[in-house]
């Protein structure tokens, strides 16, 4: 890090924010320029989960003290950092939020130099199901400023642990659906008798043929289940045990039943278009999926926490 | 149990049959006189995935030497012991079982004293679904010789681990669904988000006024959603932080979620009658459940694997 070269101290002396996605398990930190242009970026597991001795500010100190040592810099964050369990708790945005409505409520955490840190408030939703979302907003508000015409009205899908399905009208939250997808699958793979026939490594980056098939069969059976997966889950086992499933594509059929059912739920009513947000091989998961349910077109968007980090961070005056 | 009283050793001259009612985690092993009569009966966590060094000879003689000593008797097992991962695999009885296909399919372990073991298949079924049980057909054979008048036309649900829902027609096995609904309940309780509310230890005996209507909320909210599972498990979360729930009842509304769901599921075509056969504190909670469902009466039956295995012994020619 000492060693910069001079493109990259050129790149530092035009940074305008410091922008933090800090979850449950990892930290990552971005030096922002105009415009949000990424100019350094780095990660360590130094998830709220995982916070050491010194605490938050160490943790944070550790990853943009150098950054800081050149210029004093506004610095936010969005994520878990904000929850109950995180550095301070920034109570949850009501009902509507958009960029302004989350800008107006920032936590500012109070630094030991002096400095600040400000802090994302989460979004929380009554009607029609209690829900809460902490990270989500902002990958939202980063989707929204990169492509504007869908403020008017829009549905994120935003797979991965939680997967979470948000309705935006104009340029607002209004809706909010979380499946427990990921981490169901993850639990299940796990701790279930489901998991037993696998290796106990992670999957394969590249998916089999077998696994494949056995994914869009998963896929197929959710689709056409009315009952949720709850009568579904056993066949992951059953069908191995009658040989109507390979062995090591059971894991693949799992996840197939998995996120074919959230699909099913989540596409009930109609819904003009859908752009997903989230990691690039879960994203082709899902694509691969919808197809199953006739929506062939789920385009991604990238950099959305970084470009609404930056967005929320104008809105609020920290950077113009 | 060297020093037995005079009533025992009255007892034990007019044991008939050994039988196992050996699980994954448990094995069962009772001392049967005539008419299934119990004459002794212990229990050690010597279930097929804890057997040790010895293997399962040393494990069944360990539970039965002291019977043996006495009398040369035939010996019955039920449950994971006749699986792949058991002593012996038993071919599974295929699409139609009643107490005589059963008893024709037994497999026979050869003991090293020259005795044997006769274990009784499980059976699967593959319309309209993959399905397979070993351990629960002995408990539907022993529900049907206790109550003949259900050999005709009943559904039993044993529920459990993996809970299941049995169709009987003619005294025979016709149809089966199985909801991992316990197991879901347990991985998500030790290993998801959703347990993070509760303390780490066993959910008290009896459960509060707190958790009771907890466990009617989710009992309703999963009656009333047609989605399934994955749209509600969330909401065991959510609710609590935006204070609709008590922390400490979020297991008991995640419980109710769970059953509501599977109760949802298998009531969606009406049942002359249910018929529970299991552990009398959960068929408390189904029963409960089941209320809302309009359903007032579901009796339980006991003895049933007792019986079972005594059924299937006589039709086998084992006992008399």
């Amino acid at each position: 890090m000492k060693q910069l070269t001079e493109a990259n101290r050129r790149a530092k002396a035009d940074a305008r924010l410091i922008a933090l996605d800090w979850g449950t398990s990892s930290l990552r930190a971005m030096l922002l320029g105009a415009d949000a242009a990424l100019l350094d970026a780095r990660v360590a597991p130094l998830g709220i989960m995982q916070i050491g001795e010194g605490g938050f500010e160490a943790a944070y100190r550790s990853m943009v003290a150098d950054w800081l040592a050149e210029a004093k810099l506004p610095a936010i964050a969005a994520g878990m950092v904000a929850s109950a369990q995180g550095w301070l708790e920034a109570p949850y945005c009501q009902e509507t939020a958009g960029a302004r409505e989350l800008a107006g409520r920032l936590a500012k955490v109070a630094l030991s130099d002096g400095g600040a840190l400000h802090l994302v408030p989460g979004v929380s939703l009554t009607e029609p199901r209690a829900e809460v979302m902490r990270g989500e907003e902002t990958q939202v508000v980063g989707a929204l400023t990169l492509f504007p015409h869908m403020r008017r009205e829009a549905v994120f899908v935003l797979p991965g642990t939680h997967s979470k399905w948000i309705r935006i009208e104009d340029g607002c939250i209004r809706e909010c659906q979380t499946f427990m997808t990921g981490e169901l699958f993850a639990v299940l793979r796990q701790h279930s008798i489901l998991g037993r026939f696998a290796g106990a490594g992670e999957p394969e980056a590249t998916a089999t043929e077998e696994e494949d098939s056995a994914f869009d069969t998963g896929v197929e059976v959710a689709r056409t289940s009315a009952g949720g997966i709850s009568p579904l889950l056993f066949s992951a086992r059953a069908k191995v045990l009658l040989g109507q499933l390979p062995k090591a594509a059971s894991l693949a059929y799992l996840s197939g039943v998995l996120i074919g059912d959230e699909l099913r739920n989540a596409l009930a009513h109609p819904i003009r278009s859908v752009v997903m947000i989230g990691d690039a091989r879960l994203c082709a998961r899902y694509r691969r999926a919808a197809r199953q349910f006739g929506v062939s077109d789920m385009p991604e968007v990238e950099n959305a926490t970084r470009v609404g980090l930056w967005a929320i961070a104008r809105e609020a005056g920290l950077v113009k």
